[in-house]
């Protein structure tokens, strides 16, 4: 054979094994022993500055390469895999998780119409998340990077199968009468972006108040329902949150999915992390009316124990999920037989053409561990919130701030005497302060007006001592804080 | 510590680290040996059969889910990694991506806008490629799941900046002035796709005819905008395409920038795997003006030596980039100092929020491999096809049907007396047994109505010898074809 040496194989196998060896006993060994480690630490401005390094014109060898990832970039890792990081809604992942990503990037499939394995396992773990999530078998389903993707292919499919062909075909501005949806006030930033992106516009997507436990208001929603429909406008889909960002709240979903049938309204579901709730029995209830969704978003990297990305997103009417998409091109005309012949229409059911293989990780973690094991972990999150909201109840110089029904609490330092932005400020202070110790990543967000401590507990690894320590360090940093003021 | 079990990390960490190791060898030494086996298997019906089990209960083990993996998934990849697959546009990626992607699954960053290491190796991969491509420092970038998405983003702020604030906040539909944009019709399908999903409708994008060369027409174009602007349309972006999928043509950069500035229009560019020969001094002719687009469009899981999914947008007014997609929520509002610090904008450069660690695996291969290897490995490719195309020159039972000026081939079996549809049918069956021997993976593409064998060269793995291989099976698959007839 004519090999010049113009490849990007290597010359020495055996070296790439012993590399591929080592980094294996460096990754399991690192999740192993995180817990001994700080959640985070900031990086140094001297690691900062290497990053500035152009684009090297010769190669320096993949024990370089691997030299370098340990030095500058293992070290500074977000912190998700630490039993104590509880910031926005990050999933931890798996060991299983790391594995699973190699040999999906050994196979290196792409999901875009051709008959490989792969396709196989998409279609068997989005039939396995449509099953748990109460959809029938006729429904479709994507895995996508996340759920803002999958939130946005759920309204594309709202928007176009109420709006009509024209939509598609010639655009939303040959269509008269505007579109509109609603959302509480509490719905994740995505789904007014996905707004955005689809031609919308944000404003399009009334936020509708919520009530004192943080859920939509149906009487407010029904108001404004017919406020635009006097108005002219036309009414196409109303977005229930199954798990809010904030706090965990989820919308009165049953009586969103009768109000959706009887005004002719799509009725699509973000549950992020919520529709975890609906594998135990324990927690089902809360979100009880997910399975009458007309599409559903949710993520697997969160709750679904995953590295990530990836989400998904099912849709009950598979032909209005295919028809929204559908695109062809000559090249990609299939064939009876051979690599084309796949049945198989994951690249018609969103924006991407080519997919990466993001089924194999949620495969492995189903074979490994189980419905079962899955479902322990959720309803250990959700007890280890309860506990949370509880101590939070008997400390004097905490207060909780909203309900924690499901993973998320929300709670404050009280700093006595401090109100108004001066508490804000200190709450954000010990959270920053506590961050920077590497103890723990609690975060914050704004409840009411108000800043406030939160945790969203999507995380297998913590217990319930992790949480002590999380609390007593909100103590003794908010006594610090308030003492310095 | 209160450890009850219910977590997802294993009791036996020395058994994961087994797998891991066993792992490693399996699928490097898979790698090393691929040119031994076939390039594409199609799976038997009993192993298709094993993907319709329901979702385990019970927990298997990491060992059961690794057997699994390798008796019904590893067997059955779609090819892409062989040497002699040349389907659709699809890249071989490396070994080193593999070990990129294992740990970047083992560090599981969320790219949201935390502070980790991995934004700054997102900022300096997309550095490099800015430089690659001969964009300014201050455009911005950011790194998607393939050019579906990049096209997608790019044309998203081209919507948002000739149509002002008002499509981004009370959506399309509030906008008078139908936008209407323009690509050849050899542009690939998902400039149509993002049309549709951006709310603009498939039939906003107008196809311009092409020249000989497959080229996009400068005065059907020009004729086309006239048109459009004399029937009070708002033409507001031209889409060329460097390096189209059927044939690898180039549409006229540098006199679409020319127009499309003096027509106010945005210049974007779909430059999937085109924009790779900017990094040679051989090819960088064939794109020039590539550089001179408002945004573009390219992928590094094709010719930038990476797993699936890894593409690239490139925005030249980051403003205009950043005011498109930037959202607020509480939950994500930053803090001075900690997690919440970073100086990072990525989850506000696109659709999605949270976004996984894409840019390992390109950090990794640049570092490994160098711009030096990278562009040898794409001028190979080309000089590859063009001694494909001499070849098939050659041949008397073959014919080119399209110029190859970089790195895709067409042509067709002449089947003697055999035209029209009979024609297409025995080049179709041509490409189809050839698959299924394993020997090769071609595929096919309709060209002026023609149904051709084609091959995209985006393989650091292919030789010379492998090309007459495939040519010889070609020759011989298309007598015995046309034998039978």
């Amino acid at each position: 054979m004519s090999d010049d040496g113009r490849t990007l194989d290597p010359t020495d196998w055996e070296a790439v094994r012993s590399v591929g060896h080592r980094m294996v006993d460096t990754l399991v060994d690192g999740l192993r022993d995180v817990r001994h480690g700080p959640a985070w630490s900031p990086m140094p401005a001297e690691v900062k500055a290497r990053f500035q390094a152009p684009a090297p014109r010769q190669g320096r060898g993949l024990e370089a390469a691997w030299a370098e990832l340990q030095r500058s970039v293992l070290p500074y890792r977000l912190g998700n895999v630490h039993p104590r990081f509880w910031a926005r809604v990050i999933g931890t992942g798996t060991v299983t998780g790391v594995l699973a990503a190699m040999a999906a990037a050994a196979m290196n499939n792409n999901l875009s119409g051709l008959e490989s394995a792969a396709v196989h396992v998409e279609a068997q773990v989005v039939g396995w998340l449509k099953e748990l999530m109460g959809f029938p078998a006729s429904a479709s389903g994507l895995l996508t990077s996340g759920c803002s993707l999958a939130n946005l292919i759920g309204l594309q499919v709202a928007r176009d199968s109420r709006g009509g062909p024209a939509v598609k075909a010639e655009g939303l501005q040959s269509v008269p009468g505007r579109l509109v949806g609603y959302a509480s006030e509490e719905a994740h930033s995505s789904v007014a972006r996905a707004f955005a992106v689809l031609g919308l516009g944000n404003a399009s997507l009334r936020r509708i108040p919520v009530d004192e436990s943080l859920r939509m208001s149906l009487p407010a929603l029904e108001r404004a329902i017919e406020n635009d429909l006097r108005a002219g406008l036309r009414p196409f889909c109303v977005v229930g949150s199954a798990g809010t960002v904030n706090t965990g709240a989820t919308d009165p979903l049953e009586a969103l999915a009768d109000l959706a049938r009887a005004r002719g309204l799509v009725f699509h579901v973000d549950a992020a992390f919520g529709a975890w709730a609906r594998i135990s029995p324990l927690l089902s209830d809360q979100v009880r009316g997910l399975e009458r969704a007309d599409s559903i978003a949710f993520d697997l990297h969160k709750w679904g124990a995953v590295p990530y990305g990836v989400g998904c997103v099912l849709v009950r009417d598979a032909e209005a999920h295919r028809r929204t998409f559908q695109a062809s091109a000559a090249y990609l005309a299939p064939h009876p037989r051979g690599v084309s012949a796949a049945d198989y229409a994951g690249h018609e059911l969103g924006p991407e053409l080519s997919r990466p293989f993001r089924a194999l990780g949620p495969w492995m973690a189903f074979q490994e561990h189980g419905l079962d094991r899955l479902r322990e972990v959720v309803e250990k999150n959700v007890e280890q919130a309860a506990r949370v909201a509880a101590r939070v109840r008997q400390e004097p110089e905490l207060e909780l701030t909203a309900p924690a029904p499901l993973n998320v609490v929300t709670f404050r330092y009280r700093g006595q005497g401090l109100e108004g932005a001066d508490l804000d400020a200190l709450n954000a202070e010990v959270v920053m302060r506590i961050q920077e110790s590497g103890v723990a990543v609690p975060s914050t967000t704004r409840l009411r007006g108000r800043t406030v401590i939160r945790l969203a507990i999507v995380n297998h690894r913590s217990l319930d001592e992790d949480f002590d320590v999380l609390l007593d360090a909100v103590l003794q940093t908010g006594r610090a804080v308030a003492a310095q003021r």
